[in-house]
């Protein structure tokens, strides 16, 4: 099987690992550990309850025996990003409440990319969005199939950019690059991604997920230490910034999220939906 | 009208501005303030002049209420960079009153664009030399018409980088590349900026006030505090060491324009100008 | 001749320079002193002398009076790395103190190229790796023959980037491309390194030396204090951190020579090599 135990019946309880996860499928094989979000229904798009369930994955994987990670999506959608229903339970503290709430969710989750010390590779099987793209430049790798997008639609739902995207971006591929995803929602095919350094490699939709697992499997036989040594040693010169990076962000929403403007976007996106 | 409003005739006394520039046109309309360079004759090359109007015009499209302002040239040319006209009146005070009142207005010019906090875009309609092409790493995006280029030849005539280009261009387009730029006077084709990172995208010279015009009116209609705020998210974790950037260039310029080496590169040139 | 005064016969000894190498051709003409290594039969592996010998080649190019610096190679290798059998020598103090020593080698030769005042240009005259490869990140400007390759093989051997290659690759091509050199040992061609930013420009292999000399030439006639002055900016900003960096991979490094999971991997490349 190309894809890398996913198909595997019991893969919601790895051997091992202990932990059921309701929205998510991990397993562990050929020393790669694979964390798939399994809500392809909603096109993987991430409820609270995945953002915690990501987290404990994330933190699990760091303490296993694997050598690799993969992050991935089931389905034909890799991510289609923060699912915009959790804007829509009001908690009873209002509306301040819950941007607060959600802020420090966001800064632990991206906190968990940024702290993990193993090379983390993303398998974009599909269209992307939001929150799943911005979170790629704290990946070591990304592969695409041929047909993934990749888009953040930030400022026309009166949000702004997260994942360390307002910093890692513009290092990735320049403003001039950046600014066009980041502020003016230009969505991005998986060639021009690629070209932009977003992406390591793109592969044809109808060979990907082969080529893309025959490659994980030879790279995880590695010499573990010098891999994860390596990775952190790269990562370790950002560290501070990224950290600091992620809170300018995490603030910046929370403003956002209790916005007359971001309210009035987001209620507009809910219209239209409702049309269709 | 594809050009933004800058052909209106009362243009140089946009209404509410209530600010008349001699070098440049300023207007505004559908949420875009245009500040378009006006000399042509000179290929819009920079006086002293000028650089005041410019800081000037940006701290009042910094306040207007503006979406997006946007920075272009009037005529064939972009901007031919720093009139060299300025080295030709020789203060009271010498050489060095003349580079320190120098060094002075660039750090200040260089500062507007690193302060301006709304989306800045360069639409580039032709020829770009010296300073005007090494801000274009402080601009949100850069849209440049085919036959654009992009020169900045500061060791031919013993000088050195500056708006924050010895920084800003490695960052963007790597060493390899920003060195045969800054310091080997390397000229780009638009095509060449922009695989290199430098400018967003390009446009067949035919189509490309339309087809940008088209597009920077869809941006502008986009929620503004989103734009504003994402926009100085991505500013603020470079901001200090833009400065420090900023200074640095300055401080080496003063240096380099009481420079024998300088002087005799500079009376080089005018001697070549004056046998053509 | 094309080949910047390596072929002249007396080329170990230049006029001027008093210094006579072993290991290194080092000659100044028209401005520019290159620094040839010279062991091909060896593919220009680089030993404990050589390491020595490059350090002083460097700091008399730094105060010499030419322009323009060039390290390239003799033979069809541009250079094969850290020759391996540093490794096999141990002295009486033991691996730990074979690590120790090594390291602070290491540390010294890199901090030459983070230092070196003036353009320093890779003129890569065929494959290169390792170490070879790394310290790109630190030259000026880079041309490569087409023939030439780029490979890090770090993780395969056991041990991790240096030369400051785990700041400057992420930040020349992104962490999406630079993992996949200097954690998974990818070897690129010069057309990819010059995609990517690492070469500033590749040559057909029949016309390398010829063009790429032509331009040197040129170049070396510009203002020469405008030249390094200029050089020297775009370094200063990241001088701090690059003493970081380098001090980060040399601690790692010393690490990594001194675990079992490095020793074995070297064990198997040399019964590997004597298979052949």
């Amino acid at each position: 099987e190309a894809e890398g135990g996913s198909s595997d019946p019991v893969a919601a309880k790895p051997a091992g690992s202990g932990t059921t996860y309701e929205t998510l499928l991990v397993t562990t094989e050929d020393d790669i550990t694979t964390i798939k979000l399994n809500r392809p229904a909603k096109k993987n798009a991430i409820t609270t309850e995945m953002y915690n369930e990501i987290i404990a994955a994330l933190e699990q994987a760091a303490k296993d025996d694997s050598v690799i990670t993969v992050f991935t999506g089931a389905g034909d959608f890799y991510c289609s990003g923060n699912d915009l229903s959790n804007f829509t339970n009001i908690p009873q503290g209002g509306v301040e409440d819950m941007a607060r709430r959600g802020g420090e969710l966001l800064r632990k989750y991206v906190k968990a990319y940024i702290d993990f010390p193993k090379p983390l590779v993303a398998v974009v099987n599909g269209p992307a969005v939001g929150i799943s793209v911005t979170v790629l430049g704290l990946f070591d790798l990304v592969y695409a199939t041929e047909g993934a997008t990749f888009h953040t639609p930030f400022s026309q739902l009166g949000q702004s950019a997260e994942g360390c995207s307002s910093y890692m971006f513009p290092k990735i591929m320049g403003t001039a690059k950046a600014s066009e995803m980041l502020l003016f929602n230009k969505k991005l095919t998986a060639a021009q991604a690629c070209k932009l350094g977003l992406v390591t490699e793109v592969f044809p939709d109808s060979s990907f997920q082969s080529e893309v697992w025959t490659r994980l499997k030879a790279y995880a036989k590695l010499p573990r230490n010098s891999l994860a040594l390596s990775k952190q040693l790269i990562r370790s010169v950002e560290k501070e910034r990224l950290y600091a990076v992620n809170d300018a962000e995490v603030e910046l929403l929370i403003e956002r999220w209790t916005s007359d403007e971001c309210f009035n976007a987001i209620v507009k996106f809910f219209q239209s939906k409702a049309k269709l």
